[in-house]
């Protein structure tokens, strides 16, 4: 059998059916490690180096002798053959196939905004990330001219979900804490952070009051949250915004050089090849419908887990694309196989949603504990610490582990970041004009 | 005053002078942050993160009030106005100057080289050694021909110095031990680790008979030490390599998809602007000699530290290029710059040569305590323990000590390396033909 996708749910299934002999398991990625994704924003603002949060697949599973890794991109997959090809023009024969490719960041429709605003789906993205921020302080550093300058030190975010608060409490906290003494012509602290969200709230999976809670928390970082504000374009300069109001809509535009895009995801591409070889009807976002065993309608020897999969709650909600969801989807289907491989009926798959955790910041966040009911509504520091608990546990390999502990610990103590590093080119602040110090 | 280079000489003289409030500092560097070079070949060989190894030059800075860091490349000075000139045209006038922008790896006239067998003097070579590395397994893996297998699993290092001998090592303890049970077609022991030097010993500012213990060292490795042997052309399918013996030489052609580059270095390009600026002529390798205050023939206001100088010791020989050279320069320059204020004269220079010291694997490497004399040359466990507490000792950011020494643990105890990625393009293996699976 054949898992496409090393990410939470091909790699838990991977790891469940790497202990059974009576299976024999190829994993194909296009990347030679497990990103653990909830951390990747940790990497774009400095607290954590990409290693921390990425383990080498073959690491991973070298002690399942039944488990065969390639480094490799599916591209096509013929139904009849049970063949999939790969970018290489390398193939793999299925007899059961796992597709597991997850999502990437997308721009409804506006993929030139992909180079003025990055997401931050991979490691190249967090890199890149962190390589636009930092440089736009030491641009402020430079910059002589007081507009030029506020342009420079204003740090938007587009999109209010998990990744867009996050990402935003940490962009406060390095204006506020980090850099607090590293420059001496700027204050960090005057630097402006933007939070733009279309809907009317923050977190907007999450209960109303946590949502109000969480936009408190930011704005006691700095962070100006504007909800109710689409953006309509993108340039170089700024953004320009939709603004609802009393039911009238005014246009806005703001200067800002930077700006940071956790707003929509779309299925991979493998995802589309997937759907128009075996007849399926993906949704606006590229995903593949699966029924309650998550397989595709017609082909029970395709399962399609996590971000890639529409799988139906017994309630009629669709499962959310969280890390979560992908394990136990994951999970799932290597149960799944073999209780087939046992002559045994799966049980259907089942989500359990033990709630949602997002950390703002130093010692503040909000968390919401479904199984606690209205009491496992949480905010500020028990939810920073259920937050940092779930994802150490999570993390994959043990010197991980220890090694993020540390890097927290000593920027919990310190109110540092040790690895904001500017790597890969340009290295160079973005001013091109002559000057004097 | 200003500074041109954060590495370790013009960090040195910073943090020093950083205590002083009677001068102004600028710190001008190319890179926002002060890379650990002698570890640079441990992130090549996945043992440790880009950021364990690099650490802001703001955040060290961050307490000297004096100090200014500019994020640019010097690019020309101008004697006369004392000014530098930056890429972004931006300018910065000194009174007092300490040029330190180090060293690059040269080719001896075969720049061509550059992109068959890179070289690691940065962050982004280093991340490219071992991209090469991990991608020539992963195509091996991959590879159904005997022979092409072969050549994906011979891997190159030239050049039999400190960095060669420590890549060499690494890259025979990776195919024995790290990778053993993380393919399924290939034994990553059947790899073929060559060390190619011109010069008749490894490590040949050492000792003849720690020369001799690190070959042996390395051979128990199961590295193969070519010395005598000079690499005269490279290719994408390997090395030609003219061998001496008995008074003939010959030819030798070695196939081999991954060369590493440890040979030669060359004086950064912005030290020949400051010798043609100043009418300083530089030696072959792009250095300049300066005196026994360390300052330029004729141009008291202007020091050349660390790689970049060539400074005599008393008995006649040159300070060598090592990080405890620059070090001592650097704390010096700042030295004499504060006794001049004073209206003392410094000093002249004195060179303390505590030793040298190289890791070769696990539990071995030599040593050459200077001060202990015939007694202070060590092979093995000592040398590497040494090895290891200087080089922790002297890894600036405490963060960065406690995670690198957990990694080293860890490594130590499960033979592994956690931070093997492939980052950045291409991520795929380097073949492209038809292939079954």
């Amino acid at each position: 059998m054949v898992i496409i996708g090393g990410g939470f749910a091909g790699l838990y299934a991977a790891r469940r059916l790497g202990k059974e002999r009576a299976v024999e398991v190829t994993l194909v990625d296009r990347r030679n490690y497990h990103l653990f994704q909830p951390l990747l924003y940790q990497v774009a603002t400095g607290a954590l180096s990409p290693g921390d949060i990425a383990q080498p697949l073959r690491a991973i599973l070298r002690r399942n002798g039944n488990t065969r890794v390639i480094l490799g991109e599916a591209v096509e997959l013929d139904p009849v053959a049970r063949r999939i090809t790969l970018s290489d023009e390398g193939t793999v024969d299925y007899d059961t196939l796992l597709v597991a490719t997850g999502a990437r960041h997308a721009y409804f429709g506006h993929d030139e905004w992909a180079v003025l605003a990055p997401g931050l789906k991979t490691i190249e993205d967090a890199t890149d990330m962190r390589r636009r921020i930092l440089l736009a302080y030491e641009a402020a550093e430079r910059e002589a001219d007081p507009v030029r300058r506020a342009e420079w030190m204003t740090f938007t975010v587009v999109g209010g979900g998990p990744t867009g608060v996050e990402l935003a409490g940490a962009l406060g906290e390095i204006s506020r804490d980090t850099l607090r003494r590293d420059f001496r012509s700027i204050l960090p602290s005057d630097a402006r952070v933007l939070l733009v969200e279309a809907l009317d709230r923050v977190l907007p999976t999450y209960p109303a009051s946590l949502s109000q809670s969480a936009r408190r928390q930011l704005e006691h970082l700095g962070v100006t949250v504007r909800t109710g504000t689409k953006v309509t374009a993108i340039d170089e300069g700024g953004i320009t915004v939709a603004v609802q109001g009393d039911g009238t809509e005014r246009t806005e535009r703001i200067p800002t050089r930077t700006v940071l895009w956790a707003a929509g995801v779309q299925a991979s591409s493998f995802g589309r090849k997937v759907a128009d070889a075996l007849g399926v009807q993906v949704d606006r976002a590229g995903r593949l419908p699966v029924g309650a065993d998550l397989t595709l309608p017609g082909h029970p020897e395709v399962m399609v887990l996590g971000d890639l999969a529409i799988a139906m709650r017994h309630s009629g909600k669709p499962v959310p694309g969280v890390a979560p969801a992908a394990i136990q989807e994951g999970t799932y289907a290597a149960k799944s196989i073999l209780a087939h491989l046992h002559g045994d009926t799966p049980e259907p798959f089942r989500y359990r949603d033990r709630g949602d955790v997002a950390v703002i910041g130093r010692l503040s966040g909000v968390a919401d504990i479904r199984w606690l009911g209205r009491f496992g509504h949480m905010s500020g520091f028990l939810a920073w610490g259920m937050w940092l608990g779930v994802h150490i546990l999570y993390l994959i390999g043990f010197a991980n582990r220890i090694v993020v502990l540390i890097r927290w610990a000593w920027s919990f103590l310190t109110h540092g970041r040790g690895t904001r590093l500017i790597t890969g080119e340009p290295h160079l602040p973005p001013i091109k004009r002559p000057e004097h110090l």
